[in-house]
């Protein structure tokens, strides 16, 4: 147990927790990657012949152990916001539908319910103030520091060590134009090349979403310089407690693989505190959204699946998850060349 | 049930039979593909969001009917065969493999014993005279008719009608060679297009490979007009029972998710001889093996996943086959705008 985690944390800024974790940050176990390296050499196929699912393999044990056989205790986490810009007719979707989908989530209807139960897994939902929308991004910040710190706990508390796999999803309609708004902040560029259609909006709205994050790019001005002021000013309740989960499960020494664009775009928030911050953590797919590929691109993450999904609620990542469970069922149930006496490459 | 299917076939000539079927092959039901359509459109998510998930849901029911909730009896069948060939230096491991991997999947340490113990599935192993390897196809034809038609009814009868998901696999030293002859003499370019490091050779042993093919085709010349016959002069017994099972599943309206290479050259055969006989099939991965992207291309099939896998066995459709059942699952099992009380797009 490290010190971060030997305290009850729900007191401290976020801003500060997050700053000084940068020096005590668990690292991959390296023995236990030496350890699946030597052993997947001697599994019975060709070395290589599994590709990123070696990778994968190794890259885990360096997290829960070179022993695992079994990935068997995932927790699915969807948060869900909603967002002041809403209102400016940035979704196709009107802003009630948040409150609808977390019903649907609770009664089990959504797509991640389904994906769940073809996972070893638990899904949490946690709806966030849905009633009290965070404010316009464009007048004035999003969310106050006690706000953002009381999301970033409730992000932060949903993970539990019991869990070897997290998979942080959200829910939040317009939601994707607070994710451009960070990315455009994050990478620079121009507004339009980090807005996409979301939901499903025609060219009429998508201008309007472009006019919206570069107000708020104005609005908020030289704050932008820090990341976690990003999110503040112009992310959600919702994306909010993604960074608290990510980071929670960062602390944990427990693998996450990201979702769609506006999961990486929290990702990137932290990314750009330091990229060790992320080194838990695989892409699940890249979105149809078009500029989730180019995001991916400047975090040097390569991602999993390319399905042309683009629903968010943590589905994409839950599709990917079969590919980490495999990983790790080769790695640890194959065989070896001398435990099944079969001849080496000559 | 159609005329093939109510007869004993394994005396007809595999020649006559495919070429004949092709006046009765069973189409998909136009009824559930519409049926499947109409859901896919009510289903809580915004339309298209879950990308190449509703395409192959809707694929699925047109095969399968449109109620099926689960795909929960999938048939994975490895065939394995010797080859000729193997002796001339084109493979990384001896021909010894081949038998030694059969008992490997046998006792359940092969990649693809883990994968299908992720997926509700049956295993099926079949080695097919091992001790008898094909003829070396450089100087004779690699299989009589009557071999090859005892090859094609082992992976014709294999393929059973309670199954849900076929998923057929190969293991062979030396059949990277043969689907390389295959895919050359199909699609025509040089040898050195289709041939590829296949378990891992150097560049000498790909030297000896190319021109193994070269002389092949040379030896075979205008014989290799017939797609069929190019699978009986230069393919292998595993390759032959792959293109039975690929053709049986086809009559039973039983999809199939294509491995690798090796499975794909063997599809290949029977696209040119009418691409409807491919109607039931998605290619699960792109290889590694260099030649696989081009040759998916030739025949107008976008892969599942790309994640460097080369082993062959099945693996790379062994993964793939999670996203079909989350497709489905999603389809069967998600709620709609009106039962679950979500507002549609505004």
């Amino acid at each position: 147990m490290n010190k971060v985690l030997s305290n009850k944390q729900n007191d401290r800024d976020p801003f500060e927790l997050v700053q000084e974790s940068l020096q005590y940050l668990p690292q991959p176990n390296s023995e236990h990657i030496n350890e699946a390296t030597t052993r997947n050499r001697e599994l019975t196929k060709p070395l290589g012949s599994l590709g990123r699912l070696e990778d994968l393999a190794i890259w885990y044990a360096g997290w829960q152990g070179a022993r695992k056989r079994d990935i068997d205790s995932i927790l699915i986490a969807i948060f869900a916001g909603n967002h002041g810009v809403a209102r400016s007719g940035v979704s196709a979707f009107p802003i009630e539908v948040t409150h609808q989908m977390v019903g649907n989530f609770q009664q089990g209807g959504a797509a991640i319910n389904q994906l769940a139960s073809l996972l070893p897994s638990t899904l949490k939902v946690v709806p966030i103030d849905l009633d009290v929308p965070t404010r316009d991004f464009t007048e004035e910040e999003a969310m106050s520091r006690e706000e953002f710190s009381e999301a970033f706990y409730l992000g932060f508390e949903a993970i539990d060590e019991r869990h070897d796999l997290v998979i942080p999803g959200e829910m939040g309609i317009g939601n994707t134009t607070s994710a451009a708004a960070i990315a455009t902040a994050l990478f620079g560029g121009d507004a339009k090349d980090w807005a996409g259609k979301g939901t499903g909006i025609d060219d009429h709205q998508l201008g309007l979403k472009i006019e919206v994050i570069n107000k708020g790019l104005k609005r908020h001005g030289e704050r932008l310089d820090s990341p976690l002021e990003v999110l503040r000013c112009m992310g959600g309740r919702e994306l909010v407690a993604l960074a608290g989960a990510i980071f929670s499960a960062r602390l944990k020494s427990i693998p996450v693989i990201l979702d769609g664009y506006i999961c990486t775009s929290v990702a990137a928030v932290l990314f750009k505190i330091d990229q060790e911050l992320l080194a838990h953590v695989v892409a699940g797919h890249q979105s149809a959204e078009q500029a989730h590929a180019q995001l991916l691109k400047e975090m040097n993450l390569r991602p999993l699946l390319n399905l042309d999904m683009r629903l968010g609620e943590a589905s994409g990542a839950g599709v990917a998850a079969h590919i980490l469970r495999a990983a790790v069922r080769c790695h640890g149930g194959m065989a070896t060349f001398s435990e099944a006496m079969v001849a080496n490459k000559s």
